[in-house]
């Protein structure tokens, strides 16, 4: 089965509208209901903006793409025949979302069993959207249109590094973490997806997380990849099925940083 | 000596739109020069938009409140003889800057010895800008124009706090945020002078740092007073000559942190 960017970034889109139609109205509402999908330790909120999200993109999917499989957060699976199927997270980044922080998105991936193939982050407040797969990486927002690139940083003494740290993950996970935070330049806390933008921006260098669902990493993982980037686990091999990931601008830093992960764990 | 709303506002206005300008050319471009203030372990870069934009701002002074003094992040103190001080950080979080988060504002206070009578918070990427001061507490971005208020949060546990540690601050005083914190409902990490702004948008109820200066503070205690907010040092006395500052919603969510640092310090 071969999927082809004239069929799918256009749905891509109008699902990336749709979800800003259905969260705007609830960022920063002040009265804005929460429920904890986990207990407070691992606060996790969810908004009726997350279930409104999604499905606005279902439905746009039942509209253009009705033989297409959907993964979903809050609505979970739904079957599909195509071989295709859309991997969504209407709102990464709760925690940012419900601090008033415009670093929470939303999540769109295209993908087939060997992972994305074209993945989509938007950031409905700020009005940016980064696009990445099948040849394409561009990103839209308030400057304009502009081309997505990675960095060509060699070192990771030269490094920033973006992670969800001591939000998420374990605390073996956040020790090895932290020896390669240690020997990078700069490191900068708890921006979710965005920080994946941000690498295939050419922004900054290293995402370090863990505790990831596939949903939260589909998409990043098409955007930084078409960027330039690389996205792997801890070990090395496919993160699309969640778990532990790592997003590097290029390879140099990419096997700095797995190396120390490695030996950490 | 008194001042006016109708004299001041409009100035700060002009100088944030000057700062811009400035600025907005420099963000996320890849050859950014930076130069660093302090040695590598106290990563602060320096960029050429914080000059550019202070300048800016310098030159819409000179025009419009010659009489006026300057303390500036970048050039210092200039003398006047109005009675007030123009107090100015052009880009506060440079880190953020530097990492391509748009968090990261432009701060502009008018203040008299006794602290700061107006200030603004710009962030010029998103293009929100908030004011407070003289009976007026409001800001506009890409949702329009909103009030600011703070929020009404009466508990610790149920309040959402905002912090620079570990990037700024010592051990010690890390430690002391870290009181407070464990008993919050969520921490999160790095926004700098945004994370005032949004405790002045009832996004969120308390922001706790350390080693500040007086031009990183002077604005933000101006827009979340305004918004019903309290701003004082971690002793309860006035936090404009910068230093430790905490930075609550309301008067009971103060207290309960003030205490626990005031007993961790």
């Amino acid at each position: 089965m071969t999927f082809v960017l004239s069929e799918l970034e256009p749905v891509a889109h109008a699902m990336a509208d749709a979800a800003r139609s259905a969260i705007l109205p609830y960022f920063r509402a002040h009265d804005l209901a929460t429920e904890n999908k986990l207990d407070d330790q691992d606060f996790d909120p969810v908004t009726a903006a997350d279930r409104e999200a999604e499905q606005a993109m279902r439905g746009v999917l039942r509209h253009m793409r009705p033989h297409d499989a959907i993964v979903g957060e809050e609505f979970g699976s739904t079957a599909g025949t195509s071989g295709l199927t859309w991997v969504l997270d209407p709102i990464d980044g709760t925690r940012g979302f419900v601090s008033g922080t415009p670093t929470w998105g939303v999540l769109i991936a295209a993908s087939t069993e060997a992972g994305p193939v074209f993945g989509l982050i938007d950031q409905p407040y700020i009005g940016e959207r980064f696009v990445g797969g099948m040849e394409v990486a561009r990103m839209t927002g308030p400057l304009g249109e502009k081309p997505l690139k990675t960095r060509t940083t060699q070192k990771l003494s030269d490094a920033t590094v973006f992670t969800t740290f001591p939000e998420v993950g374990t605390k073996e996970e956040g020790i090895a973490f932290h020896r390669v935070a240690s020997q990078a330049k700069l490191t900068r806390y708890g921006c979710d997806c965005y920080a994946y933008a941000l690498v295939a921006a050419g922004q900054v260098d290293l995402v370090i997380e863990a505790g990831l669902n596939a949903y939260d990493i589909q998409a990043p993982i098409a955007v930084v990849q078409a960027a330039g980037g690389i996205v792997t686990d801890w070990s090395g091999g496919p993160a699309h099925n969640g778990g532990r990931a790592i997003a590097a601008a290029n390879t140099d830093i990419h096997t700095a940083a797995l190396q120390i992960l490695k030996a950490a764990m």
